[in-house]
């Protein structure tokens, strides 16, 4: 039989089905078993009777530990009372596909270093799942985006003869005879791109940099996202395109995971207006220090992130209040 | 003024447009002058009249030397004697802004080495050009193919601590006080996944393998194509997904590019029929040498790359034949 997604089944009510997925809970009650299984789409309940003496199909039910990998045959029941779904599966046939240890090694609670020994275990809990879930969708848009815009997608080299930004955090590697280094940003091929009339390009991969990590501002290796333009008058050329390109990714993130996003992280998914707001880095100052801010940079300075945070904190007490004022 | 691109122009006939990208070619006549440029959506004829005495404007398109960078103003008027596109835009304006030097590094005809010696001055060239643009066109056909069926994009790390396939072909990287390796495939992360329950998962990333690379087969770092997949009851699972994803891929090269294919490589864009034709390993060494193929590799090993040429190309002969008896 074919599988049938547990996000499916509304469609399936009267319907003998196929589910497969992942144990979330059993509660094994004196009349009746309820075995709550779970798959990428949700979860669903599924249920079997129990007479005085249980059937071997209720002892193996019985036997069954939380995470386990189950394939749960059964007929679809429309069902208002069941919270999930309004359904459930009334159980004909199980296959247990891997049966979990009884103790599992990390539960939602457990510290971050226990959680990232377990990873694999811990991915599987829903609101680890939905960060994934974003990151896929945030990806997709952009590339949507771009690629309506003529944007070509490219694959630089991570291999480099030498270095391509400053020489300081660089990634050496073993090249046979020779010496290579891991590229720090896709800066010089995205240029050459541009001079090879590309016009457009964007590149979303991993680069490298030996900046022994102490905040969660540096790290030695990640994704990064890279767009490129020819072309351009001025660098508010670029400014009008990135934002109307975020605007349109916080859209997309908004419709399809908003209500997820706020059930699971109790966060609103706020789609920024455009045009932002903009200041000059001496205004930036100004305001900071205008509102009791410590530690503003001295004039030459870049902003430090503790003051960056701050700024984008008063700018959205203004927007806010602007938008009130509107209202 | 906003630029127009090449590509736009059929729907600005009549209007002043400004047009910004290279010089193809100058045809510099006694009484007329021609410029043809091109940008990444195609190429434009522009036109200047010429009296006695040239203008100033005259003499600086006199001046442009091919693969300039320039920006022209003028008039788009219907001509339907000329070749490119039907259209001409008549010269108000040159802007130059970078003036190639007069004697290109590299031609269509030079040599490889010198070819990637001067790689952006190459790639501006609309064959090769192409190369990229189905490139992104077969990524975007295969992630939208993906993501329609469930599949979670991933980017899993490039950095790992020891060795996820053979210790082989491993580059090692100094990791601070340690040794890190760079990751041959994406293999460990992608099971981590499955079993993690993200059931679908795909990624396009680097891999990196310390193979010495004398063939077209091996290299140290590729771009490569990971999917993965659970719940299948058997590879037959896999096949089918795979056919019915690669036939995907094909029909939208096909669709989009088929014809500058054609043109530009004087190759046909063939969507392959699904199911595939399968052959056993056994059968496939029978197949070989019943066809006087030289060289079939013994019982207990893999087919050779000349092998599998000559297996794909009597495969294809034979869907070739099937399909004629079937017209």
């Amino acid at each position: 039989m074919a599988r049938t997604l547990i996000g499916e089944l509304q469609s399936k009510v009267g319907e003998v089905v196929e589910v497969r997925g992942w144990v979330n809970a059993v509660r094994d009650q004196k009349r009746v078993q309820f075995v709550i299984v779970r798959d990428a789409t949700g979860m669903a309940q599924a249920v079997l009777g129990k007479e005085d003496t249980p059937t071997e199909l209720n002892e193996r039910i019985s036997a069954l530990t939380p995470e386990s990998a189950v394939t749960l045959t059964g007929l679809v029941v429309a069902d208002e009372r069941v919270k999930l779904g309004g359904l459930e599966l009334q159980i004909e046939a199980l296959q247990i596909d891997a049966l979990a240890e009884p103790e599992l090694p990390v539960t939602a609670e457990s510290a971050l270093d226990k959680r990232i020994d377990w990873r694999y275990v811990d991915l599987r809990r829903p609101d680890r799942r939905l960060i994934f879930e974003v990151q896929g969708t945030v990806e997709h848009a952009m590339r949507g985006y771009w690629r309506e815009q003529g944007f070509m997608e490219i694959h630089t080299p991570k291999f480099m003869g030498s270095a391509s930004e400053s020489g300081a955090e660089l990634f050496k590697v073993e090249y046979f005879e020779r010496t290579a280094y891991l590229a720090q940003s896709p800066q010089f091929y995205k240029q050459m791109a541009m001079a090879g009339g590309f016009e457009k390009v964007f590149e979303i991969g991993p680069v490298f940099r030996a900046n022994p990590s102490f905040t969660s501002r540096h790290d030695t290796e990640f994704t990064s996202v890279d767009v490129e333009i020819s072309w351009v008058d001025s660098h508010e050329d670029v400014m009008a395109f990135e934002e109307q390109w975020l605007a349109h990714v916080f859209a997309v993130v908004k419709e399809v995971h908003g209500e997820a996003i706020e059930e699971t992280f109790g966060v609103e998914t706020v789609v920024p207006a455009t045009p932002f707001p903009r200041v000059s880095l001496e205004e930036a100052k100004e305001l900071l220090r205008a509102s009791g801010h410590e530690g503003v940079p001295g004039p030459d300075d870049d902003l430090d992130p503790p003051s960056e945070r701050a700024l984008c904190a008063l700018i959205a007490r203004g927007a806010r209040s602007r938008a009130g004022l509107m209202a």
